[in-house]
């Protein structure tokens, strides 16, 4: 595990080189670098707001682990989620510093813009990846035993759910509150300064796709090393943990080379889409035939098979998403929106429920494989391989928000129309690798959920297991239920936290005189308060829900009531997800095909129909859909920790 | 079992009584009595077509199982199929003479209108039950054998399966088609005879709502009685046996006393509501209290606790599936709506997966305690008892689609307004009840493949079903998978049936002169044609994907991956078949609340916003979710006839 420190710490040295290299960047003029600091500074508070509700949580439960079980432990769940939420802090800090220095960038070019904003999206990516197997094996040293390392990835997944939910709810309802009254009552364009909740749109981005999924990946990431190092020291000794390190290095290292690779494409680069995908198909490649070499050198080729499965997977399921999300599916959709509202909702509901029979069919193929070759080590290691190259898939991601919020600068500072177009380029990539993204976000889910699963059934006393056991059914009877429950409180919490926000903005329209003239600033803290607020407060319940059913469920069903409830809430949660984040992708792209002048275009009633459909989508795909990840990897996380705890190290 | 045949016996006489008394009611002028001619004949028509469809796949499969395994086994299917095909022949032939006899009756008064549409009613609810254990008795006869009793049921599930799909995609093409070009482009009220989908609709009530949910019920009622007389005589022998049996006669008793109960109470009625709860109640506390004095007859008390359990479930779930699609919720509902199309889809989804919550706690409530009190066999039972009283609820069930078909015929022949008037009154009465209904099939579906499940794993070598075999979770995952996979099929079947049922109708309105001006008829005839051609052809590819998954399944992963699959498709079912039940009858009421005169009426933009959330609603409560409840049984009933095929008798 010496190998996670060194290579962390080269990757350390690799991200101090490109912070500079941003910070170096000129952000501009005076009003780019001010709106840039707005954003900053809101996306701080609400970050800083989360930890004084997170963290008295996470350290009475670290006390009461300390005190009755082990203190390494409780002191391990520390660790995670100060990484964690390190890492989400490092990220966001500077993609709202990039955010200014790439609509300025894009003063230049296109190339320039790219390289920017995905500098911006790499710091991201590496420090979630580099802080996670440093803070596993910082873990590992201190506890010197891997099955406290379950502690630490409860740290990571407590981290995780505050900042899913919160920073889900935070951006919809900024983003649904601005467009209702924004552009629906006002009629200002999107990104207009004259909007009061502008810039609390824009801070949602950061706290949403930003820190929200990177919390999200790093937890999937650091609960898929910690199976996989489980489970192979259990199947295979020595040689299982050794593989596993060997091969989130290969990651590593590959996403670090892929992110410079990108980043000397990206100079003259014109299709930013296809430099983005050739950085992360190289990583890919690269980790491959890393581990194709290792594998081969240790005469133990299984390995390579199955952490091939696992990349294939994730690749599979990007191209599943955009299938589903582009082309030709969405001007199919688009056709069905001039028959109206309803019929684009129902076609785009039966989009995405079908998308999940092709990419469930792709997990069970990886999985099947994995087993075969190498029982439960080979489903742990496939999930492994799946987030190896992390580093870069998570930068792509990461990229996105900052070219939307390069764009809202752009347009709020008044910049030359030029610069829009260039921005609006970088946006709509950044579109569709966010629905990527997602999708990798929920195969990811998963299999970390599956391989925890794994870990949670080789600790169980699987013996007591039967499916002659109601309970069994039962518990997945409730765990099905979880998701769809929890859906339903993250979307009310949507719609109630908007309200708060459209009444803000009519208000400041009505008392404040002068703000549509542009004579007058509306008061933008305002809107940010309230939308931190309105998120903070609502994320409390549904947090409650995913800590503590697992804890419920097993004082009134014992272990075979965990085990169904674990599955019941990952094979239905997993669905749930994948029909939200494709139907919600979907519509959003069914807008954008009909407002570049299809089907009638902008103001034509199938427009209005799409953008019902969008609205629909919002919550769905960016606030439930990947709160449900958390949910089923927290609950898993916490059944290993509390068997754990229950029967004794 | 001679009880069966016994009171089977008694019941059809008392059905025939009933039968007569309709048919001698007067079926009022010359014009009502063509309009209900000419439903029933479209509907009969519908049915022969299916059974074209049907009877060889049941004949073919029957076949393949006298030869290969066992003759009885093959008679047994035929018999499931025949007796079920068999109620709802019936059930629905006098469904569709009632619908006339129920708006003559109108011109008289509205409890002579309840009572004709309830005694309509009845004869499906009773036929249902009457017929179910006839047959069932036969096949025991027969094959002296209970486990052969899988394959009566199994073909009972494939009669469901091609009923529910094909009748649900009927039903919705028609109501959507008619709806769009009828009420939208030619402005023309629901029900008028000049829309060529007129009597479609009519029809579709019939096929869909009558047909579909008795085999449906059928299908339930059947599989939780052969669950629980196999399970009890596994662990109690005789005494379980016994006891099962006498428990369905008693609710047939009550269910025929509540019956008659409910016709006495009727003349007099203003109230239809009030009168069909008190026979419903009435029938289940009859139920229990000779449960009761049997139970403590044979000292075994235990037994009255679990009907008790299942009873008492069976009506929580209607109270709740009433709370959330009525009252307070859909005025919260309905004013969310003032706000435009996506806040009523967004705030109608939430609503709908937050209504799982309850659902689920009472289910387990109920399983709980069966199964603490008689194990396996107890879980079993109280699905029986829960469907006990299925001749008295799903008599109210029926009721429903009769006086919708009543007020239909009222308003074509144009008969006083007053009649329409009470037949609306009625209607609105069976839109409730069929909610409720709609909730209790689906708890109905849940316990009974919970039933199937107990049975299953007690078939199957349940020590070879281990948790740490990752292929038990891979199969829940396929098995989430399809329960959505099913609906986005179902829900493209409506879309595109309804696309040709919309181009037929403009044809029409194009090529015939006169229509609009009421000169000349409509081609009733080709309308029907194409419903039934839509439905029937796009009814293929999802049942033979809930036919042959398991038997995939198996194949692949084996009795592990079976097991997963039927939990995983069971608890994601579950709750995606509540969460669109609920919401969409939640939109139903809720737009049916603004036409009332609130928030601005009809016309207003809130009644536009709940018109795109009640046809939203329309597939998703009238063909995906009702859809999902077969699958599910029929799933669980076909694994444990191949289970029992492979392993020998």
């Amino acid at each position: 595990m010496i190998y996670f420190l060194v290579f962390g710490g080269i990757s350390i040295f690799y991200i101090l080189l490109l912070t500079f290299k941003i910070l170096d960047y000129p952000s501009g003029n005076e009003k780019t670098t001010e709106l840039s600091s707005i954003i900053q500074t809101g996306a701080k508070s609400f970050l800083f707001q989360e930890y004084k509700i997170f963290f008295p949580v996470v350290i009475v439960i670290s006390l009461l682990i300390s005190t009755t079980f082990n203190f390494e432990a409780g002191v391990a769940l520390i660790i995670g989620s100060l990484f964690s939420v390190l890492s989400g802090y490092i990220g966001m800090s500077i993609a709202t510093k990039a955010n200014a220095r790439t609509a300025w960038a894009a003063t230049k070019n296109m190339g320039e813009a790219l390289k920017v904003s995905f500098s911006g999206g790499a710091i991201m990516g590496l420090t979630v990846s580099t802080l996670g197997i440093i803070g596993l094996s910082i873990t590992y040293y201190l506890t010197n035993n891997i099955t406290l390392i379950s502690f630490y990835s409860l740290g990571a997944s407590l981290v995780a759910l505050f900042a899913r939910v919160g920073g889900g709810i935070y951006t919809k309802a900024a983003d649904v509150g601005a467009d209702i009254v924004g552009k629906t009552e006002a009629n200002l364009p999107e990104d207009d300064p004259r909007n009061p909740a502008v810039i609390a749109d824009n801070v949602g981005d950061n706290v949403g796709d930003v820190a929200g999924m990177g919390a999200d990946l790093y937890e999937s990431y650091v609960g898929s090393i910690f199976s996989a190092l489980a489970l192979g020291t259990f199947y295979y000794k020595e040689a299982g943990f050794t593989s596993v390190i060997f091969i989130t290095i290969f990651g590593l290292i590959s996403s670090i080379l892929g992110i410079t690779f990108t980043l000397l494409k990206s100079k003259d680069s014109t299709n930013p889409a296809k430099t983005l995908r050739a950085g992360t198909i190289f990583a890919s490649i690269l980790t491959l035939l890393l581990t194709l070499v290792y594998s081969i050198y240790i005469s133990w080729i299984s390995i390579f098979f199955v952490v091939f499965s696992g990349i294939t997977v994730g690749v599979l399921i990007g191209l599943v998403t955009e299938w589903y999300t582009s082309g030709k599916k969405i001007i199919k959709l688009a056709k069905t929106a001039t028959m109206g509202p309803a019929n684009v909702i129902i076609s785009g509901t039966a989009l995405g429920m079908e998308s999940t029979f092709i990419i469930t069919t792709f997990i069970s193929l990886a999985v099947i494989l994995s087993y075969k070759l190498l029982g439960l080590f080979g489903v742990a290691l496939s999930g492994v391989g799946m987030l190896s190259t992390i580093g870069i898939s998570l930068s792509v991601d990461a990229y996105g928000p900052i070219a939307d919020n390069a764009g809202g600068i752009a347009q709020m500072a008044g910049l030359d129309p030029q610069v829009r177009n260039i921005t609006d380029a970088l946006d709509a990539v950044g579109n569709t690798t966010a629905a990527m993204g997602k999708g990798f976000a929920i195969g990811s889910a998963a299999l970390t959920a599956l391989a925890l699963f794994s870990n949670f059934s080789n600790i169980a006393d699987s013996d007591s297991v039967l499916i002659t056991n109601p309970y069994l059914f039962l518990g997945g009877l409730i765990g099905a239920m979880l998701p769809f429950f929890f859906s339903a409180l993250t979307m009310h919490a949507v719609g109630n936290a908007a309200d708060e926000m459209v009444n803000e903005i009519r208000r400041q329209l009505k008392e404040i005189p002068g703000i549509l003239t542009g004579q007058n600033k509306p008061d933008y803290q305002k809107c940010i308060q309230i939308a931190t607020k309105g998120a903070l407060k609502r994320m409390v319940v549904p947090s409650l829900l995913a800590v503590f059913s697992p804890v419920i469920i097993y004082f009134l069903f014992g272990t075979t009531g965990i085990a169904g409830l674990l599955i019941g809430a990952t094979v239905s949660g997993v669905m749930l997800a994948i029909f939200m984040a494709n139907s919600g992708g979907a519509w959003d792209n069914a807008k954008k095909y009909i407002e570049e002048g299809h089907f009638g275009g902008k103001g034509s009633l199938a427009h209005k129909a799409t953008v019902v459909g969008d609205t629909v989508g919002d919550p769905y795909k960016d606030t439930s859909g990947p709160s449900i990840n958390i949910l089923i990897k927290l609950m898993a996380i916490t059944s290993i920790v509390l068997i754990t705890v229950i029967r004794g190290l």
